[in-house]
């Protein structure tokens, strides 16, 4: 066997067990009943000391040398051990002593988050919240001096590969002078509009199920290779030709469940379309967060909030539930599904304000990772940032600070891949609508083959082969660029409301 | 660490994958989509490499001669010890050549058998079926050097530790010579009865499922660590404190899913109920295959099917389904559920005829094992036995020897369990009603709170820590005794009728 024969089949075991890991989290978060809790935490953790050890080998540092001298390579497989070094490296990188530190700390972290929350009492996270950053800290220097990169880059780097700080400082400071000034005009051109009427539910979980399939099915997921299930936290699971996606429904509003489960099938048809040839290999993963948030606001915010999508939806949505009345019309309900609204949490943030929170965070986390910022001052310093971005002013760590997991949880350098997701999902879908003239028609007629075409060969079934700024230079034309998400809130902000 | 700790670790880890391995093959029968097979395949396949190696460490052998110097361990310890020893001698009693070859003949001759099945055509699928046996027959001896035993009980050995076909031809030969006659009267004291009215269906799955939900919280099944689902081959899986069962409705007749879904009730309890200080060790797996299968019997046939359940259930299923008529007294409804005919079908038999099924494949394993038959004789041997044993001939291969997946899938010396456990059903409850003397009342108003409490005391919590001999001696006061079995089966069908 070749050396990079040995470090395909080595890689293929590490996905078989990959895939039997993103099994048994969809099952935990969809299926699994409460008491097998403790024996399921410990088959994981057995996996992932396995699939560790396996990524650790010995044997890899000898097999990469001699198969990088190979130049019998063709493209995928030159891009295939450029990942495998990568990976290598990272995990390579941790002395297991921090590894186990920091697994011990924001297991503690995390749950004494979800008290903090319930209290809103920031003080009480502090001392624990501290470990982490401190850890963090040590775990993005011990990378960024393997990957010759500063900390916070190399924590970024695990989640978006060639993402760095710098080339997002320009972006979001473009977005962040822009953003306030348009927030208060779109907000002036939909108060010019009269209010929206109330949708009356109730709307029953199995109806809102059975229209969910459905729209998925229009958007081209493969059921044969996936499902839609239900958690309390939305996600996009599973494991290779296994795509398993998930949503929570409210019977007093159909409306969050159905553009979350359009948001999820974005994610779906990213992991469906990747080459079959390199599915278990880690050139046939998907890029990073950035293109993958891409390809779910592509599908959610790009296309489905689209005049065009909500006038085959809106009848849709009408029949299913029985509705009838101006709330159901296309154009009432095309409003509904574009409103904006500043507001304290993220989640539930529309597409306009949504970026302030993201910068906000952002840049505390860039200080906290730098120590240019203390720990102490969050609560302060998420105050001013947000009323310097979205010109309100948490009433409480709850809704300030505390909300999300991300950072109680080691997940430091991940934020800024939602925005940036935002911006490429702008400029992909821009591209692929003046590429492919029967896109657009197509979604107002709940066709998404057209669309779906265009993604398939300049995304999806690109996977890991180029860089996400070289994918996006050969899709779009050019890097990139904040103007075509700016264009697109004021066509739909601005100019169409 | 002692030695012992040492091997309580490891196979604690050993527990852990076998977990993982559970959940994915529930997710593989209940919920997996058609075209995640392939991926399913490999991470099932590269778990079990991990777990036989973690099996066949090298380690063991020296842990466990010291440990078992260890004179002071208690008496689950000890037992631990037994169990490890034993799991440790099979797993390491094959050369690995023997495995793959055993593990390729069995999937390629499995394939077959279902198209020899569809075809009715055993001539077909001799040529693999000769390549399974004679691999069993290696396996058997391989095994039976280890342990000192012949090559079928070795194979019988891996299903039913401590089971010798010496002690089990004395048992079926007594039920041979009962049965034939016995049955004839049954059939006589049936046909003496007017015939049964229609159920008049149909009864949806939703409401099956309903009822079925609740006669599983009657018996005590714990949800918190257990689910209910649907596969096309109803069974009991899942993982330590993750107990899933499985059932297949048929909405023209409930009565058969709402039985299975009481038969596999009996087997969780027993998962549900071994003691969790030894959960993910050897000495706390369920004892043997008759003891697991004694106690689906025990809740299905024991329990079940008497005239004090049939007598709760009945107004609860009519209620269920909003039925009227004779068709839904309890007297009726009791002998629905407790109607004999002879058949050619062994997973469709009643509990009078289902021994002549087993006894039947018993007796042609054991002797194709041992080569004293001729697989090429196989449906002539076949038709003969059924002549005999049941007095009828089936009427083609697929209703004969074709109809089960045992020994194409390599399951030689899985048979007899399923008789001994009916044997040991019987012999059990007799013990448990007069030990509880409320045992039988409160199944009569559906509180099956005394009998669990027997079932948790005597069977449940002493999951590996005896032989099934020992543990049967114990709990009714003498080994395996067919006289209680046949003395069950007269009460109910001449008595009773």
């Amino acid at each position: 066997m070749t050396a990079y024969a040995e470090l395909a089949a080595h890689f293929g075991r590490i996905s078989a067990l990959s895939n039997a890991l993103g099994v048994l989290h969809w099952d935990h978060a969809a299926v699994m009943p409460k008491g097998a809790a403790e024996t399921r935490a410990e088959s994981v953790a057995q996996l992932e000391v396995l699939k560790h050890g396996m990524l650790v080998d010995a044997r890899l540092g000898d097999w990469l040398d001699e198969a990088e001298a190979d130049d019998g390579l063709g493209a995928w497989e030159r891009a295939n051990l450029r990942e495998i070094r990568r990976i290598w490296t990272v995990e390579t990188a941790l002395p297991s002593d921090l590894v186990a530190a920091s697994s011990k700390a924001t297991s503690a972290c995390e749950m004494a988050w979800r008290q903090a929350r319930a209290d809103s009492d920031f003080k009480s996270l502090l001392p624990l919240l501290t470990q982490v950053l401190v850890l963090q800290r040590e775990i993005g220097r011990a990378k960024g001096e393997k990957l010759g990169l500063s900390p916070y880059d190399a924590l970024l780097n695990d989640y978006e590969p060639g993402g760095r700080s710098a080339a997002i400082d320009v972006a979001f400071d473009d977005l962040a002078a822009f953003l306030p000034a348009f927030t208060e005009e779109a907000l002036a051109a939909q108060a010019r509009r009269p209010a929206l009427p109330a949708l009356d539910g109730p709307f029953p979980v199995e109806k809102q199920r059975a229209l969910g399939l459905k729209m998925m099915e229009a958007l081209g997921f493969d059921f044969a290779r996936g499902r839609l299930d239900v958690s309390t936290h939305p996600f996009c699971g599973g494991a290779d030709n296994d795509v398993r996606i998930t949503t929570r429904y409210d019977e007093a509003d159909f409306t969050s469940a159905l553009m979350g489960v359009l948001h999820e099938t974005g994610h779906a048809l990213y992991e469906q379309g990747r080459p079959q040839a390199y599915m278990s290999q880690p050139v046939g993963a998907a890029r990073g967060m950035s293109l993958h948030e891409s390809q779910s606001l592509l599908v959610e915010m790009q296309a489905c909030r689209s005049r065009e999508f909500i006038g085959f939806a809106a009848p849709l949505m009408r029949e299913a539930f029985g509705g009838s009345g101006p709330a159901w019309e296309p154009e009432t309900m095309w409003r509904r599904y574009t409103k904006v609204a500043r507001g304290f949490i993220r989640v539930d943030a529309d597409e306009v304000t949504y970026p302030a929170h993201v910068i906000l965070r952002y840049r505390l986390e860039k200080a906290l990772i730098a120590g240019d910022a203390d720990l102490a001052d969050l609560p302060a310093l998420w105050a001013n940032g947000m009323r310097e971005l979205l010109g309100v002013t948490p009433p409480d760590d709850a809704r300030g600070c505390l909300q999300d997991i991300h950072w109680p949880s080691g997940g430091w350098g991940y934020f800024p891949t939602y925005t940036l997701g935002a911006m490429t999902a702008a400029q992909l879908f821009d591209s692929a609508v003046r590429a492919e003239p029967d896109a657009l028609p197509g979604i107002a007629r709940g066709d998404f083959r057209p669309l779906l075409a265009w993604l398939r060969e300049n995304v999806h079934e690109q996977a890991s082969l180029l860089t996400t700024d070289e994918l996006l230079t050969r899709a779009t034309g050019r890097p990139l660029d904040a103007g075509v998400f700016k264009a697109h809130l004021a066509r739909r902000y601005l100019d169409a409301a």
